[in-house]
């Protein structure tokens, strides 16, 4: 299977563009943080990287690295700004593999003792609640 | 919630020393590629890195590094190998994230339309299944 092109009329682009709005959370040169308006639990949040790819398949090695670098401070982050118990982290490549935004992004979600991830239902999350767990996240950021 | 040490006797740390088998898919200086023996899919393999680390909470830079340059490698190779129309990625940390063995690893799952994940149901695959599936990705690295 060839990697399809990249497209950059998908949402993230349009995003880092200023197209469209979004909870941000962190940003740096390489890679923008913003909380994912579908989450599967408290302070869910999407690493993206600047640079267009697509995902996994075509991505340069330094935007990966500096993608990875992020995901690595936001976990840390995330368990101090939720007093989570741990972290999952999950990066979907094309349909088949559960991509629905054909921009790279790696999900970062805290994780709490006994409580399972939530289904993705494709509900909207209450925007106040986002911009309140996006405040949380930016003031353990410091 | 502090990072608890790293603790030498996980059966990833006694597979990287010798002490127990896997089925071994690559290796390179840093990072080792094994099938998972409770695979959620066809093909689905983990890649380790060699030095100790916990999880992406402690995990260093260059050792991180290193595993995703590994799991980019492999994840268009299990397209190859599998002829597979996406991939998923994952990496666990600590019970909550839903980690079972304290080496840092990422699953690389080979995903094919309208197949889901199986569920991790803790059940082992069958032995020469999966050594048919370890050559047949060894056979697609060339």
């Amino acid at each position: 299977m060839p990697t399809p092109a990249y497209d950059d009329q998908n949402v993230f682009a349009k995003i880092l563009r200023g197209e469209l709005p979004c909870h941000k959370v962190h940003e740096d040169d390489m890679t923008l943080v913003i909380m994912d308006i579908m989450p599967r639990g408290e302070g869910h949040i999407l690493v993206v990287p600047k640079a267009p790819s697509r995902n996994i398949l075509d991505i340069a090695t330094d935007d990966l690295n500096a993608v990875m670098a992020t995901v690595q401070k936001m976990a840390r982050t995330l368990i101090e700004a939720f007093d989570a118990d741990g972290t999952t982290i999950q990066q979907f490549s094309e349909p088949a593999g559960g991509q629905v935004v054909f921009h790279t992004h790696v999900h970062v979600i805290p994780r709490f003792d006994g409580v399972p991830l939530k289904p993705h239902t494709g509900e909207m999350a209450d925007n106040d609640l986002l911009a309140t767990q996006a405040e949380k996240i930016r003031a353990a950021l410091g």
